[in-house]
C-alpha cells in the first residue's frame, strides 16, 4: 500500500481547525474528501499538527496510504483539482515508506505569529494578523522569549483542555523581530502544548506594551501556573510554517 | 476651509474599482461614506491613482477639505470606525495648505506587482497575487525590465480605454526580484497609463517563461503597437504602496 507524503497550505479562517469533525468543515475533510473523489478511496490522513480553528499553515505536513501506486505528481495535481473551492492547497507530495509517519516520526515543529503594530486595521491582511494598535518594544519581547529556551514546565502557558500528558517540553528558538510594520515571533520546538503558542505570544505582547518586565514574564513561566498568563493572542496571527523529521522517507 | 492628507489601505478585491460609481461599491464610495458618517459633509476626496477593480493600495493618498477643524487624529480615527465593515483603513492623516493637493502635486507613483510562482494555488493570499505555477527566470525579466528605464512611447503597454492625452511616459524604477516563492516587480514613474504596471507584467511574464527574450521584449516596447503587448497580467497581485510629493504639505 503506497504512502505518500504531502505538504499543505490552508487559510484557517475558513475551518473549523485541522481535525475532522461531523458536519462543520476542517482541513482535513476537505483533503480526505478530495482523495475520495480522485481515488475513490475513504482514507484517513495523518498530519503533524492538529491546528486550531482559525490558524493557518503554510506548512503542515501529511501522509496519506492509497491503494493504487499513483505517480506522486498525480497525487498533488488531483488533489488540488478538487480543491478549487476550498483554502487550502497542496504544495508538494513524494512518496514515502510505510514507516514514515507524518506525526510520530516528527521531531520539530516551527510556528510564525505575525502582529501588525500600526494604527491602522488592517485591510487587506485581516485575519491573517494580529492588530495591535499601540507600539510594541520588540527587542524587549526578545529578551523575554529568551527564558523560554531550554526545558521548562509551561503549565503557564498551556490551555486547560490540553490532553498531553506532561507540561515539560523543550524549546529551541524563541525569536521576536520587527519587519516593517509587523512584530514577527519564531518558535521552534520538537512538540507544543494546546495554544502554547498563542498563550506565549499574548503574554510577550505584554511585555512589548511595557506592562510586564522581561523578568516578570520570566516569573510567570517559572511559576507553572495558568492563572500567570497573560492574555492569549488570537488564532488570526499563528501560522504552521514547518515540520521537520529525522529521516526524509 | 481645512484640508487634510490621508493613506489609505485597501483590498481591492472587495471594490469595483477607486473611483466612485453610482450604485457599485467602490473605495472612494467607502472612505466618502465614512466622512458623512462623522461629519455630516457631503464630500468629494481627491486621490493620487484612481485604481482599477481588483487592485489594491497599500499607500494610496487622498486629501478631503472639512468644514470644521478637527484634529487629524480624529479625523482618521473616526473614518476608521466607520469603516469596520469595509476593506479599507486609514493610515495616518495630516493638516496640509490648501495649495496641496494628492493628484496635482504628487511627482511620483510607486507600484508593486506580487506573483506567487510555485506549483500549488495560494489558499492563504488568494486573490493577493497571480499565481504562475511555471518556474519564471526573475534575473532575465529584471535584464527585459531596465529597457523600460527613461522616456519612451508607452502604447504597447497602455489600455485601449486610457484617456491620457500622450503616451509618453519616463520610467524611473523597473526592478525584478526573487523573494522566497513570489517574483517581485516594483515600478515608479512621475505617472502611468492605464493598465501600464499590468501590462508591462504580462510581457514581462513572457520573458521570465522563456518565450520571449528580453531583446524581443525591447523590440515590443520599441514598436509602440498594441498588438506587441502580452497577455495583461490580472489585477489580483497589484499594489499601489506609495505616492510622492514636492513638498509634503
Amino acid at each position: 500500500m503506497p504512502r505518500y507524503r504531502f505538504t499543505v497550505e490552508y487559510d484557517g479562517a475558513s475551518y473549523n481547525g485541522f481535525q475532522a469533525q461531523k458536519d462543520q468543515p476542517t482541513v482535513q475533510g476537505a483533503l480526505e474528501a478530495a482523495i475520495k473523489a480522485f481515488s475513490g478511496q475513504d482514507v484517513r490522513i495523518a498530519a503533524a499538527g492538529r491546528t486550531d480553528t482559525g490558524v493557518h499553515a503554510t506548512g503542515q505536513t501529511c501522509h496519506v496510504d492509497l491503494d493504487k501506486d499513483w505517480p506522486a505528481r498525480t497525487v498533488m495535481n488531483a488533489m488540488n483539482a478538487h480543491m478549487l473551492a476550498e483554502r487550502v492547497s497542496v504544495l508538494d507530495c513524494v512518496p514515502v515508506s510505510d514507516d514514515w509517519h507524518a506525526r510520530f516520526t516528527a521531531n520539530g515543529r516551527k510556528y510564525l505569529y505575525r502582529i501588525l503594530n500600526r494604527a491602522g486595521r488592517p485591510a487587506i491582511e485581516q485575519g491573517h494578523v494580529w492588530h495591535v494598535k499601540k507600539e510594541l518594544d520588540a527587542k524587549a519581547m526578545h529578551v523575554a522569549a529568551q527564558y523560554l529556551l531550554g526545558q521548562h514546565d509551561f503549565t503557564t502557558f498551556r490551555d486547560a483542555q490540553c490532553q498531553a500528558q506532561s507540561p515539560i517540553k523543550s524549546m529551541d528558538v524563541a525569536r521576536v523581530t520587527r519587519v516593517g510594520a509587523e512584530v514577527h515571533l519564531v518558535f521552534e520546538a520538537r512538540s507544543f502544548l494546546h495554544r502554547q503558542v498563542r498563550s506565549m505570544t499574548g503574554s510577550l505582547a505584554e511585555v512589548g506594551l511595557g506592562r510586564w518586565s522581561p523578568e516578570q514574564f520570566k516569573a510567570a513561566l517559572d511559576a507553572a501556573d495558568r492563572i500567570r498568563c497573560g492574555p492569549v493572542a488570537p488564532s488570526d496571527g499563528l501560522y504552521l510554517t514547518g515540520v521537520t523529521y529525522d529521516t526524509e522517507s
